[in-house]
């Protein structure tokens, strides 16, 4: 959005918890955009943002509920489609929803291909969901996947997945740091926690059967130098 | 080699110093080579491996001065070039020039594609080569790109890069830490030290005026994870 903003010469405003990855801060406001912290033991954004909205009077964009954004997110697998050809399986990150609604969209056109969610235990709303078939919540999740701490899936991304997405797994905070570490290690990536998730549950075995050609979707490398070196030394 | 082995169902025996990142140790033992440390401080590893062949009757594959070798690391240019379309300058690492006269060989298809050499302050031997136009040499030189830690060009590599280079650069140290830092933070890549000095070299501004289109050859992550955690967070 910083990026958009800048390119387009439009002033944005952008919410982030206190504890956000500082690359992602820097980043951010290195785009130019105007950047407001808000503490996520005692806030939860979506009120806080939608109060700056009404405040200032600009256009909310949201992160994940929005059919545009969704359909944006979509983009990633359909390029990776592009590049692969037909898939047997893809693997997508969720938190809010909007990258695996957008997959599963994109992942339409190839028939027989099985589409899954990943999320962390921790932050396990949407499996808790697509189990239930009911909304389910969570507040403010203690995950190292921090772009994944989202409260619900969202209105549009909900029947979306539920109409097109296989399953959706959970896989734990070890899990996570150990995909992480293979993409460092055997793929050279600096990849942040939340974008790990996938390549943990693969790893995991819970995505069922692959019988033939899977892909992931790797999404961010907003990390810290000191925050990812603390967690990747741990073992 | 280690992969082409094992590809191969051949035997591979890799010499490699005792420092060597445990990384790559750990790889290339993984694809199965049986692996021979020496201790860099007290063997030069070309009469180390001239000795072993002899031993043991091997085939020597030679880590650069080898036309094979030196056609099949220009490959990465030639992809590279594949993909850009043409480039105004292509700057490569240069530890024994294999990859460097590799790419230059292989930007001669791109005419007026200005081919620059970068290489470690601390192991200057191809500048001072370069520059003197007669072969020079450097005894285990002690820089954080441990790929480049060559003693001198070869003998095939050396003409190929006078006919066909354009320019050989040095960086320091902490030009080289610092573009493994950009590489991290902003294109999420891990690469080693010796992968990241031709970066260096154009954020450093000495390859020469960059009149358009400029591609540089990253090679090489194998770093350790600690390793590179102390590299990365000295500043």
């Amino acid at each position: 959005v910083a990026l958009a903003g800048q390119l387009l010469a439009a002033a944005t405003t952008i919410v982030m918890p206190r504890d956000a990855p500082r690359a992602k801060l820097a980043a951010t406001r290195g785009y130019g955009a105007e950047v407001i912290l808000y503490d996520p033991e005692e806030t939860v954004r979506e009120e806080f943002a939608a109060k700056l909205r009404e405040e200032r009077g600009m256009i909310m964009i949201p992160p994940y509920d929005h059919v545009d954004v969704v359909s944006g997110q979509g983009t990633a697998a359909l390029e990776l489609l592009e590049e692969t050809g037909p898939l047997d399986m893809l693997v997508a990150p969720c938190g809010g929803g909007g990258l695996l609604a957008g997959s599963a969209l994109a992942a339409e056109s190839v028939p027989g291909c099985r589409v899954v969610g990943a999320e962390p235990e921790q932050a396990d709303d949407a499996a808790r969901t697509f189990r239930t078939g009911t909304l389910q919540r969570v507040v403010n999740p203690r995950t190292v996947a921090d772009g994944l701490r989202t409260p619900s899936l969202g209105r549009i991304t909900w029947p979306v997945i539920r109409a097109n997405v296989a399953d959706i797994v959970t896989v734990s905070e070890i899990e996570i740091v150990e995909a992480m570490r293979f993409y460092w290690t055997r793929m050279k990536l600096m990849v942040e926690p939340s974008g790990a998730v996938a390549l943990a549950a693969l790893l995991k075995g819970t995505v069922g059967a692959v019988g033939g050609k899977a892909g992931l979707i790797i999404s961010g490398g907003n990390t810290d130098l000191s925050a990812a070196c603390a967690l990747l030394s741990e073992r």
